[in-house]
């Protein structure tokens, strides 16, 4: 597998990697006039990993970060590409496993919640298919709240596809879409994925008809009519989770 | 009660004004370029409820929105100035009552969103301390997808003193924050309220000391220890909905 180097910014994602996966922290850069517990907190943590700090000045920063809020502090980090692969997932999860499928979620902020989530209810990974997905981008680093260092993120070629590969090695797969079951009468125990389209198009045909049960997240207001797909992600996990014991 | 002017963006956010209050929409601006069926649904609907349409340039509408994203179409529309008043909204709700209680939470899209998850899970109110909350602002109502129009929020001057008053009239005051007993759990059938603070600093001493009941949404993963105020209110109120039956 090889690798290559992406900028990660804000205090909680540096943090958290720093933390999580240190040898992967090439360099922190941090604003040379933050001298608040925060940045010295931060400075010590790189010190202790042995992760050289530099002190920079926040043009620098802002082109790193291409204009993003970056809290004065950004990392250069190495990620993995390759390709991850579910089946290994799955070897690890057995018959907790837990999985969330993208269906067309290409806004950074929202697989960026998704990710935050799954980590959250104990996902054991997220799929999205490479043509309707946004990559591990430091918008979505931030948004995720260290998640995207510890929940594996699977781009596949064919959503339909992943989802009769899930079925065959006896996960069931659970489609959120309008029309289906209460989602807090539905069996939703593992191993099962959860497959959640974007807000507005939602599940395509080929998905929905692909997915063994289709569940629906009872409203009792009249006005909105739909949820963020990070919620609505929220929910389905979190039943899982709950239907699952120990809690 | 009194009225302000001020500008709402977004297909989402106008659309639903005029569904729901056309005599608040004061006119509509449609970018001149715009041709499209949305942009032709939007005018169509407009002329129906009697408003009258602009044709603008891009320039006007980014310095009416300040930049933001406005998706080519601003409304001018009025809003109540004036306390509303939760007891008004007790009055209504009776035993049924639902309310959401936000402490400290001042990012818009963060209210934005308390709104939208509280308009769908049927909540009657949302409330927030003056000191320490945002109003109504044009980015709040569009995140809001239309709840900002349905949903009362109400500002209140002291958010413990709110707290002891829905107590007196029978209302069981939940507050979200770790440590506490499992949501999935507590009794949490209404009335109710649910009190949830601001993501890292969580509920004030003095507010948590006021509920009747500390609940905590059981986490699985290892790493992210948080979730989104508006993910975690969706789940306490989710909760409160699935339990008062009809589902």
């Amino acid at each position: 597998m090889s690798t290559t180097t992406q900028f990660i910014y804000g205090f909680h994602a540096v943090t958290a990697r720093l933390r999580q996966a240190p040898d992967s922290v090439v360099e922190v850069y941090l604003l040379n006039e933050r001298r608040d517990p925060r940045a010295t907190d931060l400075a010590a943590l790189a010190a202790e990993k042995g992760v050289r700090l530099i002190a920079t000045d926040s043009q620098r920063l802002d082109g790193m970060t291409q204009g993003a809020r970056h809290q004065g502090v950004v990392a250069k980090a190495t990620f993995a590409i390759g390709r991850l692969d579910l089946d290994d997932v799955l070897d690890q999860a057995g018959d907790a496993a837990l999985i969330l499928l993208l269906d067309g979620v290409t806004d950074p902020h929202n697989l960026g919640a998704c990710l935050r989530v799954a980590d959250f209810f104990g996902a054991h990974a997220v799929a999205a298919p490479k043509d309707r997905a946004v990559g591990l981008t430091p918008a979505v680093i931030k948004v995720a709240s260290g998640a995207a260092e510890t929940v594996p993120y699977v781009m596949v070629t064919n959503l339909a596809r992943t989802i009769e590969d899930l079925q065959e090695r006896g996960v069931r797969v659970f489609g959120a879409a309008l029309g289906g079951h209460s989602l807090y009468q539905a069996d939703v125990t593992g191993p099962i994925a959860w497959v959640l389209g974007a807000e507005g198009t939602g599940l395509r045909r080929l998905t929905r008809e692909r997915c063994d049960h289709l569940v629906e997240i009872p409203r009792r207001g009249n006005n909105v009519d739909s949820l963020n797909v990070s919620v609505a992600a929220a929910l389905c996990l979190s039943e899982s989770a709950r239907r699952g014991g120990r809690n």
